[in-house]
């Protein structure tokens, strides 16, 4: 393992520079591998650094979150697409079917970056590999990367699974040993390694030499109750003698993403996470944060480097999915995190841009905000429009006319980045490329329980096309489904392409501002045909309204592309 | 400067006792001043580090936070409760005059434990300190701490003040020495230290030698910015001679905590930092974090050691005046810091309580929980039971009956880990311990837009209480709305304590398996009244009927706390 060089004054500027800018570094292997000082700067260097994410597992076990097998897919389709090297997909086992179903479905995808790894653990003590029911259905899961972990600390060998410590050490290498056989890697999680280490330096160590003679690709060290301080964990890396480590931090005493860092400067590859730092407890560490600091402000290269400038859509998308509320002041991607309210900051800014931001926001795709003079999201809203009308001229008044319409929508809740078929109808509708084909005249929804508990959900919608005044009425599943048919229903004669269309997500967020029964509430869905998929969005204090809202988005929507 | 004495395997033992417990710490001063060895583990020691609380100023530069003098005045006496050693109370001048006020305001309270400081710059180049607005306004503050600012960068002397470097040098001390006439302290923050230490070390150290001669009590260093990374921080603070340093850190790079507390560990003497972590852009360092790092898990002594165990406490009350909702995983303080929710991490915790809890939970007011989900077995649901009603058997039939009833519902959607109100209902309905005191006979929406797109919420609800029927209509703000205004109508007379009843938040979650608009919904309320907080869950394909149940929940938890 080589690691940071010596430093002057000039290297500090030379990583100045470099924070700005990642793609020309020296190669690492240049530097030689006994140069290890003490010091903590880093100059430039081009390890490679491999990103596990195990948002889909770890990052599952928050309270708050509870994925589906939906879920779990698209997010396994953005993580691919970010770049991660690895995703975890779960933990299958029979008790769990969407777990098992995970790995069916995810070989149906198309994932193009990451590699897919199932999760568990060593096998039971004194059976063989082969009758244990985890490792059995690690291999069931056909996934191509197995993940177990295994004890390192010796009152947990004793304690919990209760067993022999040198039982344990024949349980990690004879379980990696069976994995190897079905799998193209086996990774090599050591649960409590640090807690382990520290009451039993001898016995840790053993541990993770088993697990790297027995074949495993990387072995990750693992902080699992996140109690061990930055500075420990450096160190104590600094004694492990094994080719590939891997970090794996919890956020207990705030400093995951610290602690993941300080493993990567100590000689760590690869570095487990989880988006947005979901996770049970405190969470997991933030790998969005570590995939920019490594990036960006460490110089280390990463597979998903050329995609650092999309890391806000990404971190803001993966919320979407687990209706997660995104954190305005996450570091790098965070609604405010470039945002400057005090008057003299902002006048620094404009001065002397790094007085108050440590890298350019287009970096990580954001992008800076005066709080008094709101002016973001401008030209990601024109790059988005240039998509869907490459001939457009960005100057014309109708442009700057539209990003005003979208910024004022924006301020009540709309979120365009994740409801790109409702901005592409707005651009077009705003700028005379689409125009509607029927008017909305009215609805009315009435929903009902009475004395027998007995409910009914009955929706009408009065439409006027070509002239003609439809007014259809339908029961349904409860009120916004009422709403659905019964617009279908209106138009399916005149637009017959309609009856593909399918709803495959429907997902309702309460925005912050205000709170009780009626706060603004964000309604978001997802529709597909046999072609593509598309997602409107609807904003309102009636959740009636704002589905309403969405759902003629996506059947306006429909019209258009028949019409292209 | 003393710092970290070396370690060996058996101070890993002593250390790991002593994170359990801070009061039986040995003499810093007792260590030899010369053993800087580079070993990183700490051995307990007594230090004692100075807290500086800047929520009231660097706080509420945060884009969502506004205090009113009100605000600032209970933040300030629960600051000074917990025990913080310095409470920064604002920038004084005429043209802000809630800062103004907030100086004369305070005088009146009775702080006991902290010092107020008053916030400003140095003097402008070329005047005297008396003729300088700034410093006057400090004066007249008439706090006993003044801290002021000045510039360490020197592009930023010449780009952004425009003043030649010497000049600068005049500023600081002028203004220290000006100030110290009128004031106990001053404290003088090095803005933009660290990349001016790196732009010009020799210039950056310059500057903060004049504030030391000039009679500054801490020389704070400030990483204004965000972007130094936590090593770095250690090895110039390693640099640095002077006697008594601070830290400020901003989160940008996601390392506030780990910065500020790196720099302790070169030699800091007091952090700077703010409650929660809020602040411009990615927040300030988070105060709670590092005070219980510091005291629970490094050993330092902190003035307010012997309200650690009220941590969660204070940061929830801050939170509540700031209008911030809290962060349920904020490390130690936050609602799921100390849950569990894997099946796995259950029985580990059960069986080794140090497996996934870094620290005891009550050292910082928090409690352990495990998590009542699909995951988790009938042996939690029996132990909230029995928190509930304590003298339950748990083996009677009626308590299996509860546990499959509980698991039915959970199989549909329920999730009672946040649905604390809707269990407890549950459980005392079940075992005969609540007698519903209303019955519903039928609730009726309609929801309708016009063809002027004028939209209508009307609801109405029919009881019977106390054998009579009621019968009331509301129109609201949307149908949920609209019902809770009717339910509450309908029941005011009877129960008039629902009065005090607030909502204080509402959320929609779609459930995984089916989709579309027909897909089951989880809706989660959380109502308050002037003494507690609770939560509730209703279920259903149909959201009019899933707020419903939860609404009722909500209203009949009310009731029940009220005949206890």
């Amino acid at each position: 393992m080589c690691r940071r060089s010596g430093y002057s004054n000039s290297d500090f500027k030379y990583f100045e520079v470099e924070t700005q800018c990642v793609s020309t570094l020296q190669s690492r292997k240049s530097l030689n591998p006994e140069n290890r000082g003490s010091d903590v700067f880093y100059i430039p260097i081009t390890m490679l650094i491999s990103l596990y994410d195990t948002t889909l597992r770890d990052g599952n076990q928050a309270r708050f979150i509870n994925l589906s097998l939906n879920d779990k897919i698209r997010i396994a389709r953005l993580l691919d697409e970010f770049g991660v090297d690895y995703i975890e997909g779960g933990w299958p086992n029979e008790s769990n079917p969407t777990e098992e179903e995970f790995f069916r479905e995810i070989r149906r995808e198309n994932i193009a970056n990451s590699k897919i790894a199932a999760f568990g653990s060593t096998k039971r003590p004194r059976i063989k590999p082969e009758q244990d029911l985890i490792l059995q259905s690690l291999v069931k899961s056909d996934a191509p990367v197995k993940t177990i972990f295994g004890k390192s600390w010796d009152i947990h060998v004793t304690g919990v699974i209760k067993t022999e410590l040198e039982e344990n050490l024949d349980m990690i290498s004879s379980s990696i040993e069976f994995l190897k056989k079905y799998s193209e890697e086996v990774i090599y999680d050591a649960e409590h390694f640090f807690d382990g280490y520290k009451a039993n330096p001898k016995y840790a160590l053993e541990t993770i030499k088993r697990a790297q003679s027995s074949g495993a690709q990387y072995i990750v060290l693992c902080d699992t109750n996140g109690g061990t301080l930055p500075w420990e964990i450096e160190k104590i890396i600094a004694e492990v003698n094994c080719d590939k480590i891997g970090i794996h931090c919890h956020n207990d005493a705030g400093m995951a993403v610290a602690s993941s860092l300080a493993a990567v400067k100590a000689g760590a590859a690869q570095v487990q996470g989880v988006v947005n730092g979901y996770g049970e407890r405190c969470g997991n560490a933030n790998l969005i944060t570590i995939a920019a600091d490594l990036c960006l402000k460490m110089g280390y290269e990463l597979k998903c480097k050329n995609n650092m400038n999309r890391l806000r859509y990404f971190s803001l998308a993966i919320d979407e999915v687990a209706n997660v509320q995104s954190d305005v002041r996450a570091p790098f991607v965070g609604e405010t995190a470039f945002a400057h309210k005090g008057g003299a900051h902002i006048d620094g800014v404009l001065k002397i841009s790094k007085s108050f931001e440590h890298i350019a926001p287009e970096l990580v795709g954001n992008s800076r905000e005066f709080v008094t003079s709101d002016q973001a999201g401008g030209a990601l809203i024109a790059e988005k429009l240039s998509k869907i009308l490459p001939n457009i001229d960005k100057k014309s008044p109708v442009v700057a006319e539209l990003l005003k319409c979208v910024k004022e929508k924006e301020n009540r809740g709309f979120a365009f980045d994740t409801a790109e078929g409702s901005f592409e109808l707005l651009a077009r509708r705003h700028l005379g490329f689409y125009k509607e084909c029927f008017k909305t005249l009215g609805y009315r929804v009435i929903e009902e329980m009475g004395e027998d508990g007995a409910h009914v959900s009955e929706a009408s919608v009065k439409l006027c096309i070509d002239g003609k005044i439809i007014h259809e009425v339908c029961e349904g599943d409860g009120p916004v489904n009422a709403l659905d048919l019964a617009l279908r229903k209106a138009l399916v004669e005149r637009f017959p392409s309609i009856e593909t269309v399918k709803l495959n997500d429907y997902k309702v967020r309460v925005l912050g501002s205000k709170v009780g029964t009626d706060a603004s509430v964000r309604v978001w869905i997802t529709f597909g045909d046999s072609k593509e998929s598309w997602n409107t969005a609807g904003v309102s204090t009636n959740i009636i309204e704002a589905s309403w809202l969405a759902l003629l988005d996506g059947i306006h929507y429909k019209i258009m592309r028949e019409e292209q």
